[in-house]
């Protein structure tokens, strides 16, 4: 298996996050960005706002990217929350899972005590198996809580884990 | 029992506003913004970043004050959350339960179907109570999730109603 590495993403990398993103996002079905988002509104959302952002990389290729920034403000910073987005093309390959493992690591680097999903669409079954499997577990169903665009009001799970 | 009014915000209630919020904020025993924020910031939080700001008033003074927002972007803005604040002089008044009951009604007129408090301080037995009272369910004991100023990282509670 080829290994890829990952590291912190600079500005250059930003157009190839953006390739990686835009489709995710207009499709609309695992992440709660308006489906609409405009490049730089993306761009800020997740390089700019979090605490930092990573990519997956394999020979010049960015294969996938997380960010990783607190889930609250003030007495709720010590949990933090990350969103992942894995390329089409790089399916299969374990890239989300390494990405969710070094963000952990990095998590704990930061000083956050504890990490947590707010929203994996339930029907998103691939993610909750992958989070679970990582130590991910599953606190809350919110009822409705995602507009999925072709299957209307599903559940969303609210998934946390301990950073030990 | 002498009435008050629940009514949108303006930019003159802002110092009667803080006055409210300031002391709540500081303590930090309630709400996840930084003890230290400063007044810029918080009227950011309180009266620009939401959809909408109302004040409970009665003969000129403002008793307490909610925000409503969309608890996330895109496909989950159609649950909204809220924060209440009451001022220390007008407890047991029933104005949090005056200020969540217009604020459901309100969600409603905005188009929201369902709101979300995110973090409910597992400590602050008095407001899980009285949202408990408001058809409010604890979806989620969140371990740890809010650094109490003095009892150190305390639960956090998940809570939800569908609006209908």
């Amino acid at each position: 298996m080829s290994r890829f590495d990952i590291r912190p993403a600079t500005e250059a990398d930003w157009p190839a996050i953006w390739l990686i993103l835009e489709p995710v996002f207009r499709a609309g079905e695992s992440y709660p960005y308006p489906r609409d988002i405009d490049e730089a509104e993306a761009r800020r959302a997740w390089m700019e706002l979090p605490r930092m952002t990573c990519v997956a990389e394999e020979a010049g290729q960015i294969l996938g990217t997380y960010y990783i920034k607190p889930n609250q403000p003030g007495q709720g910073s010590h949990v933090c929350n990350c969103g992942y987005v894995v390329s089409s093309t790089a399916r299969g390959r374990g890239v989300a899972s390494a990405l969710c493992e070094h963000s952990q690591q990095l998590g704990l680097e930061l000083g956050f005590r504890a990490m947590q999903f707010n929203l994996v669409v339930s029907t998103n079954t691939g993610a909750v198996r992958l989070w679970q499997k990582l130590g991910f577990k599953v606190l809350a169903r919110l009822p409705g809580a995602f507009a999925h665009p072709s299957e209307g009001d599903v559940d969303a799970l609210l998934m946390f884990k301990a950073l030990a």
